[in-house]
C-alpha cells in the first residue's frame, strides 16, 4: 500500500485535458492533482515539432516545481511530438494519450480498420500510426487532420449545423472504411455525439479513460499512490485569464473548479 | 530630406500583418523593414488585455534590439488592447491599425452606418467604437465578432462553401443594416470577395493601405525618411518554424520573402 502524497501533474494546452482530469478525479479519489492549462500559447495543434518541444518541456518543469509523482501529458499534439524526448531528459515518470487509446481500439476493432483524428501536428508526427502499427502490424489506419474542430469546440458551436457541415466535411473520406475511430484530441470528446450519428456503427474511442487506468496502474507499480488517509487537493494554473478558464472549465466539467490561478512559465 | 537609415518594425501575432508590410514596401520602396510574427502564441484573438499586452511589450522590446525608428502594430488585437498601454511607456513613435481604419471609413461612409468584424478580443476591447464615436459621434456602429475567421484562412480554406456559410452566419444580422464595413483583422483582406458578395453594394475599409500612408506621414512629420540612396533590406523573425511561415507568406504575398529567422521573445 503507497503512501505518497504528493500530487499528480496534469497538463494541456488549454482546457482539453480536464476531460482527463474527471477521469483521474474518478478512479483516484485520493489523490491530489495539480492541473496546469496553456492558455496563453494554445493551439499547439499547427505549432512544430521544435515548438511544442520547448512548450512542453517548460510546462513539465513547472510542474516540477510542484513537486508532483508523475506526469500526465493530457495533450495529444504534446503527446504526439514531445513524449519521445521529455522522458529522455526527465526522471519522473511520464503519462501520454497515445498508447492508452492505441490499446483499447486494437482491443474493441472488430476488423482492424482504424480511424484517427486530430491536429494537424498530431497526424502528421504519425504517433498514432507508428503505436497501432507496432501493437498489431496487419491493423489498417486511415488518419485524417482535422485542424478546425478545436476552434469549433472552443467558441461553443458544438450543435450547431455549420459543425455539422464541418464534421462531414473531414470524415467523409472515412466513412464507410472503419469500424473504431480515435479521437485523437482531447477537445473532441465533446462533439462525440455529433462524430457518432455521422458515423453510425462505428466504435468511438475517446483516450480520457484510458489514460486514468494507466495513471492508476503505473502510481501502484512504483508504489506511487496516496492511501485513503489522504486529503487531496486539486490546483489549477493557466497562463492566460483565469476567469475565462474558470468559466470554460464549468462548461466541461459541469460543476465549479477551485479558482484558477495566473501564472506564467 | 530624411536621411534616417534604420528600419521600420512591424509586428504581427502571425501572418496577417504581411498586409500592411506589402502595403509600406509600395509607398516607401527606400525604408528597410524588419517583420516579426509571434507565430508560436499565435492567435491573440481570444486572449486576455493583461496577456496581449504582455505580448506586446515583449515584441516592441524584441523590435527596439534591432534599432528600429519607429514601429507598425499590424495586429488589430494588439493595437485594440496594448497600444494605449505601449504608447504610454516607450518612447518611439508607434502605429497601430485601429485609427487610420476608422477615418477612412468615416470619410467613405454616406449613411453612417458603419459595421466592424475582428476577434474577440478586438470587438470586446470597443477600440474601434470609441475611436469612430470620437470622430463623429453621430455614425451609427454595429460590431460582430467573427472568432472562427482567422482559423478558416489558416487553413487556407478560403473559396470553401463552408467559409460561405460561416460569412453568412457571422454577417446576417449586419447585412442591410450597414453601407460600411470594417475589417478589423489583418486576415480579412484575404476573404474580401466573399464578404463583398455577401454584403452587396456595402464598401469595405481594409485597414493596410491607410496604416502604410500614416506610416510615411509620420516618418515625414519626425524626419525619419530614410533617402532614395538608402539600400533598403528586409528581415523576418519567427517565433515558431521559419519554413512553415515561409510557405504562407508565398501564398500571402504572392512572392518568396527572405528566409525568415527563429528567435524567441
Amino acid at each position: 500500500m503507497g503512501t505518497d502524497k504528493r500530487p499528480i501533474g496534469i497538463f494541456d494546452s488549454g482546457i482539453g485535458g480536464l476531460t482527463v482530469l474527471k477521469e483521474i478525479e474518478k478512479r483516484l479519489p485520493c489523490e491530489s492533482l495539480i492541473y496546469f492549462g496553456d492558455t496563453a500559447r494554445v493551439p499547439y495543434g499547427n505549432k512544430s515539432r521544435q515548438t511544442v518541444i520547448r512548450f512542453t518541456t517548460e510546462n513539465i518543469l513547472f510542474l516540477l516545481k510542484k513537486r508532483v509523482k508523475l506526469i500526465v501529458i493530457a495533450c495529444n499534439t504534446s503527446s504526439s511530438l514531445a513524449l519521445k524526448y521529455v522522458r529522455k531528459i526527465f526522471k519522473i515518470p511520464i503519462l501520454g494519450v497515445i498508447k492508452p487509446a492505441v490499446e483499447k481500439a486494437i482491443k474493441v476493432s472488430k476488423g482492424k480498420r482504424i480511424g484517427v483524428i486530430g491536429t494537424k501536428s498530431t497526424i502528421a508526427s504519425r504517433a498514432y500510426e507508428e503505436e497501432l502499427k507496432r501493437k498489431d502490424r496487419n491493423s489498417l489506419i486511415f488518419s485524417r487532420p482535422c485542424p478546425l474542430l478545436v476552434p469549433f469546440i472552443e467558441e461553443g458551436l458544438i450543435r450547431s449545423l455549420l459543425l455539422e457541415d464541418l464534421v462531414k466535411f473531414y470524415l467523409k473520406d472515412l466513412k464507410g472504411k472503419i469500424d473504431t475511430l480515435i479521437l485523437g484530441c482531447t477537445h473532441y470528446p465533446l462533439i462525440k455525439n455529433v462524430i457518432a450519428s455521422y458515423l453510425k456503427g462505428v466504435c468511438i474511442i475517446d483516450s480520457a479513460k484510458e489514460v486514468a487506468i494507466n495513471t492508476k496502474r503505473i502510481l501502484e507499480e512504483n508504489g506511487l499512490l496516496a492511501n485513503s488517509r489522504n486529503v487531496s487537493h486539486k490546483e489549477f494554473y493557466v497562463t492566460d485569464d483565469p476567469q475565462n478558464f474558470f468559466k470554460l472549465a464549468k462548461l466541461f466539467l459541469k460543476k465549479n473548479i477551485e479558482n484558477p490561478k495566473l501564472v506564467n512559465v
